[in-house]
């Protein structure tokens, strides 16, 4: 019970800086999504298509959080953007604080900001960073049963996205399982079927973070 | 750097608490494998196939570590052993209170005993339970370089499985990468190749646990 009293100050304050971030964000007109997903689940190969598709019509930056390493960061930098890492040591999400830090660093405006989060289903989700909105990657090995062993990460999330579909023949995953599990946490939740690998269903999913970025352009203008 | 100096003491007292555990564990002559992986890696069936293999000559507990929910818990009572659920509510790993709480009911000598900790590659390895060992579990589709981003963990186990092998011709996953990334970290770690979906590989894996309940049995003896 001792550490539930330490955690709820910490948890309060994040949000204020979240809030200040936000208000950062605002500004600057720029579209932020936090990317959140197991290890492995594909985000930066989800980013990485997104990148590739949108970069000539949109001013995109990446933010990658990691433990430890670039190994992300160089992977998204080769695709000619900016790309900004974090690295969080020991802590196994980002905060609102650790993006703060970054808020010096964009002196850009860009369309599009992607977060890609360290890889984790339980703590990114409980930290708001100041994102528009939280989009949650559920790759199919990983299984259909995950929306119900992580429930916040899918009741908190807008968007979720199934990545690897490639692989749906060779592993145990069911598409209407996992969605009916995905809409009893959140029954408004947009949810998209995608392979990083192959391409397959990122029309959609750009179709959607356009008409976001254009409400928001929007909503900048009045 | 507030929380840091918060989470020392509980780190510390951890650690304590993980030592009487493990009194308790020698008394009772039990092997204890904290067995650590992403979301969707593979514990619950990696633990179904020993379970299957090993239940008839050795005497067996499992204890599920989950969020929330008992959907693992009842998956493996279905096998006819002893299973304790700890539901974790908010936390992302087991810790040592948590697993002193299932101490009272353990009411029998086992022989083998199986933790799973919840989903995630980051935190549970920095809460020692009161195991003998730490194994982590790596499918393949989650990429080769894990090892590199979630340093701390490979580095802590004595034990890794690569789980999902049925999957390497349809994935992005060089077991010569990823084991040099592992030795990198840890030289001595022992490394595994399974498919818990066809069974291939747990003759190595259960002839090591074997070995180990062996040994813990003739120290229990002297």
């Amino acid at each position: 019970m001792k550490r539930v009293r330490i955690l709820k100050p910490v948890l309060v304050s994040n949000q204020q800086r979240a809030r200040e971030n936000r208000t950062f964000f605002d500004q600057m007109g720029s579209l932020v999504i936090n990317i959140i997903a197991s290890p492995g689940a594909g985000k930066t190969s989800f980013i990485t298509n997104l990148v590739k598709r949108m970069k000539n019509t949109h001013r995109i930056l990446v933010v990658e959080g990691d433990i430890k390493g670039k190994i992300d960061s160089q992977i998204i930098s080769r695709l000619g953007i900016d790309v900004i890492q974090i690295n969080t040591a020991t802590e196994c999400h980002l905060d609102a604080f650790m993006t703060a830090q970054i808020l010096p660093e964009i002196r850009k405006r860009y369309d599009l900001i992607l977060v890609e989060n360290v890889g984790n289903l339980v703590c990114p989700a409980e930290f708001e960073i100041g994102e528009d909105y939280k989009l949650a990657i559920l790759s199919t090995p990983e299984g259909d049963d995950k929306p119900l062993k992580y429930p916040l990460l899918f009741h908190l999330s807008r968007v979720v996205v199934f990545n690897k579909c490639d692989l749906l023949p060779y592993v145990d995953f069911s598409i209407d399982r996992a969605k009916k599990s995905i809409r009893k946490e959140n029954p408004k939740a947009l949810i998209f079927k995608v392979s990083a690998k192959t391409g397959e269903g990122f029309g959609e999913v750009i179709a959607h973070i356009e008409k976001e970025i254009n409400a928001r352009k929007k909503k900048n203008q009045h």
